[in-house]
């Protein structure tokens, strides 16, 4: 009985985002402190030998591996929206998923989850179209993937109607609006710089639920079952430390989704 | 023990090489007739919705699917040999094979080969690295996936002695060289053009086992057990069933490769 | 006297949109016919070879030349729009125009002007940023190019505005809608069929400076400076002699752009 | 008279090979201290945004500009041999450099020249084909643009044949070979560490025209008008100052290309 009441959360981080002769910083470091890697898959980064190496890492450090799918577009790292149908997001996502399996299931892997890659993850967080695009993408692939998904987005809802399994994220260091949705990076205070706050609003968002918005007004998020962390900053290493401290601390255990959802 | 005295070939053709909205023509007519479909995975060509696409169209006529991965040349439709590593060449082989693969599975097929594609191809003909690559990517993916390859080649060794099953391939229009080379497209002479000449060579081919060189000598081809045809010219179609007439006259059984390698 | 009150239009042809061995049909056969070609530059279609042999194409037969600039797209050839600042859209088109250039130069010829392709046209015709970014294009790059932009567009608008020749387009053979924007292409009656029907609507549109909208109302489109036709359809070439003879019939003369504008 | 007689060298920087997001540092910091930067067109690295960026930079600070123009090959950052025609590299390398020309002239700069990057590079030095391709480009723009190539290289010879300007090129860490050639990265001691010996290298390269090859022979270079410095590593800016002062001291005079060639 007492499982089903412990609190649990996974953290979650952004991974193998380099392409080619194009490094992007961090990953050696970061891996063994998260429970779960997001592998890009060549369309907004990554490319083969990237995600060998970043598969090969999370292996070497038992993190949990899953898909990080994006916009077709290398030149914008899949930060900008483009008007794509639902068959065109569904049949890009299942090719960079079953791309990524490859490699997984080559190393004796198995994917846990897709997470949605910057424009595309925020489209899907209010589109239904878009939506659905992922979700038949991960029913066609039929590997009972999880899909991680704002708390209360239409991306969650539609996930979870067409019956899989739906991971709630919750953003380490970005300031909430009163309606769930995160503050726009090109607003000043968007990110929260400091530790000691970031861990208090993590910890308040796994036990309690509940966020501060931007505009003083707590609000509720339901259950949130992984954290985003950066893995691209120096300060990244000791973040992600202080919020395993933090959680643990807060009678929280942290551990991948695979063994909670 | 009759039927194992029996020829059997297989008839393959490259498919699903468009990019977008870029169509090459001729997919929907030859399916029908062929027994192998090699479909691009998006280097050379082919995209995630023309993949999608050629799965279905290959499973509404039960013809065999396999990989066509090329180098990542889109602007020379992989036609250009390019200085790559082993290691390169293994990733991007996986990545292209287990991309296809996930449209395989999510339509219930499963890839039966891998051929590859252009200058890739030409290259593993009688490069050992290149061979390697290739080769190590079929392993890593452990399907069972037979591998095409020109008889005699250094890919057909390479993935022989690495303990995969390998389909000996014959050009059904191209005129070879007496080492068992094809001429060069850029000679003239490269394609047979006359249909009854190509039928005669590839019956001879299979049942004789042998080709006569462009040199006049009669050149010994061990083994063949697939004929590549082409689907992009108005005539592939007469071509492909007077293959297939010829064959069946000479006591050919022409079937998928998976049911004989 | 005469001539100034003499009606005069250009007629203009999306070309050069293969991309490698990729072919896109059509060029050479209308390319006699029209006095303007759209080149694409690279980004949703046309390659270094493909622009540097429709720059001589357009040479031999004496007809103008101009950048068809798009979206960073080829996968979906430059048709879905992406959310892009004006700097992205500048510089995007600074680059695609100056490549054409050079290639132009090297032939002896100048650009006479700019048509954004696809998405990116649609998008400005109606949206101020989008617009900005094509014309500060223009602007830097210095040339007295014209910019093509729809009647009473946002695009036309801003171009003027900006001190920027700019021509007025119709479209051959599509509808419009009662606001002077086209019927979208996923709409039946979207496109006009009957030859006799699409020639009577360009002579109208020249001479009465209006068209008749879907819903039957006539509206008013101002001068119209150049007639968009499509090249790759087998009755492009019919077509457009059909509107030239019948352009010259009402009295209209058909020549370049930089003849008049 | 003195003048005439006076060493003068250009110190060059290959800069603004990002792509995109994708950052690639020390740009801001070399630039003041180089006399001649060579920009990334978008084939091996480079894009419109970070072209624009880095013509801004070059300009800031006086520095002479150039065409750095690559492979079509973004996934290995055109450090890998592809086999293309000489229409092709003409083509290509016409396309890049005419593209970088319209941000210079939008700036009011006049591109200065063209170094060929990574794997073209290599391949132009010694092979007739690929440096026909780039000296046709060169001459079919028509801009004056020099050429930079090794010493004693095809390239220079062909250059030089057509009567285009060529400017002769040292890299300052690197080890050479007997005939002059590069030591392969691959090889260990390719690079020179010491900071003392490269500046000595460099200063008998300019003075005496020669360097001490691998294997301990001198080997006469002929004129030297360019030294190749890095920008990309912390130590990068010491270097440079370091080389400045020791070229100085030595009688030399540091100023751009275009001045004395």
């Amino acid at each position: 009985m007492g499982d089903c009441l412990k609190l649990r959360v996974d953290l979650n981080c952004d991974l193998g985002e380099g392409y080619g002769a194009f490094k992007v910083g961090g990953d050696a470091e970061i891996m063994p402190h998260i429970t779960s890697a997001n592998i890009a898959c060549g369309f907004h980064a990554g490319d083969p030998m990237t995600m060998a190496r970043t598969i090969d890492l999370a292996k070497k450090h038992g993190t949990a591996v899953g898909a990080h799918p994006g916009y077709p577009d290398l030149l914008g790292f899949g930060r900008r929206e483009m008007q794509l149908t639902s068959a065109e997001i569904k049949n890009y996502t299942m090719y960079q998923v079953a791309a990524l399996q490859g490699f997984a299931e080559a190393a004796g892997l198995r994917l846990q989850h897709v997470k949605a890659h910057g424009a595309l993850y925020n489209k899907a967080a209010e589109d239904e179209e878009t939506s659905r695009g992922i979700v038949n993408a991960v029913q066609a692939l039929g590997e009972g993937l999880i899909i991680l998904a704002p708390p209360m987005s239409v991306l969650a809802k539609v996930a979870t109607d067409a019956g899989l399994r739906c991971a709630k994220e919750f953003f380490a260091d970005r300031a909430y609006n009163a309606d769930g949705t995160l503050v726009s990076r090109t607003q000043p205070n968007a990110i929260i710089e400091e530790t000691k706050k970031v861990v208090e609003r993590v910890v308040d968002a796994v036990v309690k639920k509940t966020v501060l918005a931007s505009n003083k007004k707590v609000v509720s998020l339901g259950r949130v079952d992984t954290i985003c962390v950066h893995g691209d900053t120096p300060t990244a290493i000791r973040l992600v430390q202080a919020l395993r401290t933090g959680l643990i601390k807060a009678g929280v255990e942290v551990k991948p989704l695979r063994s909670f959802i």
